[in-house]
């Protein structure tokens, strides 16, 4: 293979850049012309595809986002789209193309892979949703960026002696929650996977204040409820009006943590070697600190379970 | 005067601890006793007080919060709940008490002037909502937590393309929005005490779309409507769904700058030194760089209003 | 005045980035055409220079440098090479320049002046030593970057209660060092304006032992002597190791804080309105949060001396 | 075993606190009575032992240091002081002790050993020198610090053009250099476990500068040549003035990162569990992500070996 590309598709996030730096080093040192895709697969579709060199990736591996952008394509949804985004790459002489997102993005790649483009997916999402890979880059940035709003809530927490409600993303994985819960040090998390009734939830509460607890912090993952309707169960059952922080976006931008960008380079390049090698249609992943590839379509069947050990941390730790 | 005491009071703001630092050292400079009062007024009325000495406030200049902590008092909103305060504070011979907070803090040390203790204030809340000086303490440091947050923001946003709200505190002030609206870069600033049309904000969101913007900011201070209803106007009006992000209580924590712990600093000082000097009812604030002291209610009376100049520079700068 | 130019040159300073964009929108706001010139003196030499537009300067408000890069021309330093300089300028019609820098960046605006071309200085270095102004533009940021250092290495020598040298820059003066060292609370302060002995540094050091002090700050500015040479004589004397860090060139970099985007938004803004009202040869300051301008040669003229209130708070928070 | 002690020793590392709070609430989860020991095995000489309960370990999670202290101990060095140690213990009922630290505390917790404490040992060291496991508590923490100066560093040096030098801790072991090299992008990553001579150095920056790279940061382990060496070396080979930061005494501080705090969380319940098993004498590792103990002697004995895949990614990285 001579030429190949790249993209990133889907939410953006942080060591998407170190990922596409890896990957245009890689391809330099394979002696591989690579090209980017700006937006996605809607790029692909608009012919929106240039050549990058070693230089174009120069100050970019520290760099929250995605140079390249990102987008949504409904065209990319019909095979008239898809036609013309692999007409595009053949113009080029393009045979290969790595696409940085998640499953979302690694769908289009199959499709993709039907037309006859060889595809391979790296996995980048602050949700840590995707169940075949311990993690997803972008996550351990996200956890980050939590326990650091939460030191900040603590605070003024502390100052005040209140309860604190912070609603973190996750609509149908609790990881965001669980790993800044156990780490940024909640008395209570709340995840879509193991949903707790109110009722456990004022228990603690009432627990901790008995203990002499100065102030209780509940993390929740936005698809386990809402914030404002958590305080208002709260308030009705103890009469206190808990603190509600909604972090929105911040979760996704940042610079990328060193872990992030590590495993974002060695993705990248892993990406490269397999192309080279000929494979096609896999999703790289990491298991036990080991890249591995597999099939993008066995990989998105595998199902998500919370990891076990983190929840018994969390509830020896919050005694 | 040989016995004072100090508290925080009211909402608590990065730079307290700085305050009570500087109060503690000069007392000791100045030799004096002094005594720190936990809880704010509360704490008062319940003789929550302690002597303090150079080391109780070693390794906190840095620290956000207060570790004297604050609260809200409804006994001290009694005349015999007040009384109770002075009992407590003379119990112990304290004549001067120190009051760290905001107008309603100083609205409290009035009253206990009334009742024979001497008082100063200094003004500390993230909110800058005090007319008669430039800056409180902790307001820098929330700018700055705010500006940080956009950065964050920033990163996601270019990367999709989106307009983004960002809701930040500022109930009646706007100060928080204007400054780190034109500090963060925001194209629209939306402020309590100058509303604008949803038209006005439309017409600059799509100026700024003619020109090649890649994304656009809208800071909003909460006073001045919220974050979810102006997004379904833009949807209603542009068919765009800006991403919406309400910052909360991170903006009330983190490590104050260095602004922050100067001014806390400096006016901590001037505070033990206008009780020694026998001044009584007055609060310090800071007018073009230079510390002054004013009564109490005169000090309340001032109107506050936005800076002129600042609105002109967001308007220039947001072309 | 129809066609100007900007430039930083010398040091780079957090906020240079934010004083251009300033420069660049407001121009465009006076209508008037705006161009940059790459690498200061030399770019303009070499003719490095090129038209800005609202959007060259977008998403560069927060960021650290300078986009339009900065370097010491030799060749700028004869006749010969400045009257080169001047050709490129008169070439595309460009009759004003804003020269962001230091001290040895105005005196070359100065000599384009002498030719004909009206110029504007806008002060931006970390070191804070222009006397003529209260504050520079990056001077902020460094301040905060050496207290975040300090809150660091507060935590490891607490934990080994240890004495620890933190060395900063200020060839000349003592500013970063004097501010950083009151927010800081650094327990000793040594500044090239007003040299220590040794003596008073252990006695002081000596006092804060008895007193129970678990560790203890020496903030030294590079031109008040070395790091390493003071903790040579504090081994001789005390026989304590303290621990020596010598910050460097982090405290020119990092994200421009609030205060230092304002100043240089404000003053890119007056640089643009002082040429459109054809002042020339003049440099902008702040001086009691007021901004005004002055004749270039005036302003270099005028001695740096150390504010006395700083060094008595320092004074007095150290007991 | 119904009474048991934990401390800290050696060098401090960013967790440590996280660790501590582990071991207490873990403790207080099984039902044993759990020791604070101040200043590591000093304090234990000295019997300065007290009780802990949750709320001695309430916000700390986020803290860098260790709030238990730690020293060095001359008196351990003897048996006699190590039977002092023992006699603390044996004094209060205290069967096992838990040691946070590196090679040296583990040496120590052998010796306690052998005089009939049981001892666990956790692994908490910024150096990453152990090899028999695969991470050390404040590991991630100082790469993440190290990695966010040369962001910094990056905006001065890309503004001047610039070769930097970045000298950091490790003085046998080049783990941080690698590690932060790798993830903060630097070109040239020099280690004391594989030493490179100054001419592929040089060849490395030729190369990079014909490619148009714009600064060429150098990331050096102490332990490999001092920085100042190194510069002399430059300036005579090539006549560039390479800058210098020894970031010194900042890498051993800072808030943890969720990393780390996760890892010190996980230790510190398993290192109770070990003593509630009955298993002494061992120190616990973590390898593919899977936390395990073995012996304190074998676990020692291990040689550390750079990692293979780490050294080609930085070659692939650097093209």
């Amino acid at each position: 293979m001579k030429k190949i590309a790249v993209l990133t598709s889907g939410g953006d996030a942080p060591g998407m850049n170190a990922a596409i730096r890896a990957v245009v080093r890689a391809s330099i040192y394979f002696d591989m012309e690579i090209y980017g895709v700006k937006r996605g697969f809607e790029g692909l579709i608009h012919k929106d595809i240039f050549q990058l060199d070693a230089s174009s990736v120069g100050d970019i591996i520290h760099k929250g986002g995605t140079f390249l952008k990102t987008a949504r394509s409904v065209e990319f949804m019909s095979r008239e789209g898809r036609l013309k985004a692999v007409e595009a790459l053949k113009d080029i002489g393009i045979e290969g193309l790595i696409v940085i997102g998640g499953d979302g993005s690694f769908r289009g790649a199959e499709k993709l892979t039907e037309e006859g483009i060889k595809t391979i997916g790296i996995p980048a999402t602050i949700d840590n949703d995707l169940a075949y890979t311990d993690y997803t880059i972008g996550f351990d940035t996200a956890v980050n960026t939590v326990i650091d709003a939460v030191t900040k809530i603590r605070d003024t927490s502390t100052s005040h002696e209140k309860t604190t409600i912070i609603e973190v993303m996750g609509r149908y994985c609790g990881d965001l929650a669980l790993y800044a819960g156990v780490t940024g040090g909640a008395e209570s998390i709340i995840v879509p996977e193991d949903p707790v009734s109110i009722e456990t939830i004022i228990n603690k509460l009432n627990q901790g204040k008995k203990r002499g607890k100065l102030h209780h912090i509940l993390m929740l993952a936005e698809g386990a409820g809402s914030a404002s309707k958590l305080q208002e169960e709260l308030l009705a059952s103890t009469g206190e009006n808990a603190r509600v922080t909604v972090l929105g976006f911040i979760q996704r931008g940042g610079d990328p943590t060193a872990d992030d960008r590590l495993l974002a380079s060695r993705m990248g390049v892993k990406a490269v070697e397999l192309l080279k090698d000929g494979v096609s249609n896999h999703v790289i992943g990491v298991r036990k600190n080991k890249l591995f590839s597999k099939k993008i379509d066995e990989a998105l069947k595998e199902d998500k379970v919370l990891d076990k050990e983190l929840i018994r941390l969390a509830e020896i730790l919050s005694v």
